[in-house]
């Protein structure tokens, strides 16, 4: 039974960060990010170990920004694409912050957010909580597939792993941009098996998010500003569009899209996009939290989309299942 | 800042069920596990799809019990030990639930219902959720440390990761077994570096969660009938009442923990005791639930307790890091 979740105390985004490697900071976004490293190893000798470092140096920065420490953030939803999300977990071991893992492939970002909301409602007292989501290119792309030194030929419908990672700061309010509702999402399996065509995977997914959405609270895309993707790419995208005109729904370009955002495709290698959960969560730290401080969006929904799968999952030739939870979002009422 | 969640609404744990292999069948416990399958395959080709089944059909019971179908569930919490918790998202994914993804390793079953709980608090109706957490000791063996049929030797401190899971159903009251106040936990590294020794890894994390939630509520150990750890295992046990001797604090007959009572040392080659997120799932469901509802138990806390690690991190020399969430569950007011 899908349910929205309409908080009775709204929650506000009042600080965040955004990370990004190289291949990021050449896009077309480049310049949104707070920092990027020009070898994607931020001074670590692993992979596993740099995202370990920005998902630790996003927070901290966010941190930063609001004058508060670590000691004041009452709970973390943290997650990654590692094995075992042992990127979050290595990540904040030191800082001493309630921890709660999660996994959601790349609909991450949004769960985080979710699930923040949702446990400073349920708080008898005004918090302070945190959620952060972080990919590693080269991390994951070994993990996944195979490591970048082998060289393989990608697929035109593969999407580029991002590095990048956001960190974002919460609490009760409307004065900054605020999660004023929010929906968990129902699994779908849309019969895709293969890895490297993950935005076919998830078109369904966030398609039937979208109408569940738009049906339960009887809204339409017009009241929106902007209806955001995580990282479908150039293919899910197209499908998502197809699957919504079936069903008489136009988003036009309402639909925008993290992954089709972070890289120039005329410039870059990314194939069909960029993808990855650190892909939504820097672009929404680095694009849409400032454009709904500013007053530039009014109203957004923001939809993180997982592909639930594992190298042995496609191994045993097991479909790569969709998943898009939906925060919405609106303009903060002070000067963001 | 560690913040104990005192409940609004308390949220009662109205059905639940439990299944097992063959080795966790054969256990102490056996008799009071809802099913068990002797192949540890239910009915599956491979390990992991067997994990599936397992927690797919737990749910599935939980749910006849209740007189209810999947559509009136409006989330569900799930994780297990699977790279990228697929044995979940396989498991779920025709059910048309709400789906979270969560990942704590072994304390993955108390941070689902601590989720729980703080999700039917958030929202404005009352609603029915649902949390499920599993183990398959065949799909985690090959996973994290060896296939089986390698035959390794195990280490006298090495936990036997249990082919178990639990499914709990959870609404608003207090006629059942309730949920009335809960603490998310923060990370301890104590410097363990050995995939065969977790309970040491996990016991500074468990004796840390005791001493918060015990300082912050106010509670002595004699405020409880039992105080349960998810799987220290006979090492971590000992490391535990170690610990908290140091600072004054004697659980004494108190303690109990669902790895050292899932199989008989005696009769079985279980080593250090049982481990797995799914062992405390079952013992919650087969055991303490029961005790709860009739009356046997008052007033218990419930921390599962997690070794955050892959493989790789263990590779690359990582620390294992420990994790435990708190729960505090009442006895109910009816018949349970």
């Amino acid at each position: 039974m899908q349910t929205v979740f309409e908080f009775k105390e709204k929650i506000e985004v009042f600080s965040w960060a955004s990370a990004v490697g190289k291949s990021e900071h050449d896009g077309p976004l480049g310049r949104l990010f707070d920092f990027w490293d020009e070898t994607d190893r931020f001074g670590k000798n692993t992979w596993e170990l740099a995202e370990s470092e920005l998902s630790h140096a996003v927070l901290a920065l966010a941190l930063k920004r609001a004058g508060l420490s670590h000691r004041e953030v009452a709970f973390l939803f943290s997650g990654d694409l590692q094995n075992q999300c042992v990127a979050s977990s290595a990540a904040h071991v030191e800082e001493e912050i309630p921890f709660l893992g999660i996994y959601g492939a790349c609909s991450t970002c949004t769960e985080g957010l979710l699930l923040s909301a949702v446990m400073l409602n349920a708080a008898e007292e005004p918090l302070v909580g945190a959620a952060v989501t972080t990919s590693h290119n080269s991390a994951a792309e070994r993990q996944f597939r195979t490591p970048i030194e082998y060289g393989g030929q990608r697929s035109p419908t593969a999407q580029w792993t991002a590095t990048a990672g956001g960190a974002f700061l919460l609490r009760r309010g409307e004065q900054h941009p605020h999660i004023v509702r929010a929906m968990p999402g129902i699994m779908v399996d849309g019969g895709i098996k293969d890895a490297s065509n993950m935005g076919a995977a998830m078109a369904p997914a966030a398609a039937a998010s979208i109408l569940s959405y738009l049906r339960l609270t009887g809204t339409a895309p017009a009241d929106y500003d902007a209806i955001v993707t995580g990282d479908l790419g150039r293919e899910g995208s197209a499908l998502l569009e197809m699957l919504l005109r079936e069903k008489g729904v136009f988003l036009g370009d309402r639909h925008r899209d993290c992954g089709n955002m972070m890289y120039d495709p005329k410039k870059s290698d990314c194939h069909a996009g960029g993808s990855g959960c650190g892909c939504s969560a820097a672009v929404l730290a680095g694009h849409f939290l400032p454009c709904l401080a500013e007053g530039e969006y009014r109203r957004i929904l923001f939809l993180s989309t997982g592909a639930l799968m594992s190298p042995a999952s496609i191994q045993q030739g097991g479909s790569i299942i969709g998943v898009a939870p939906v925060i919405e979002l609106v303009g903060g009422n002070g000067n963001g």
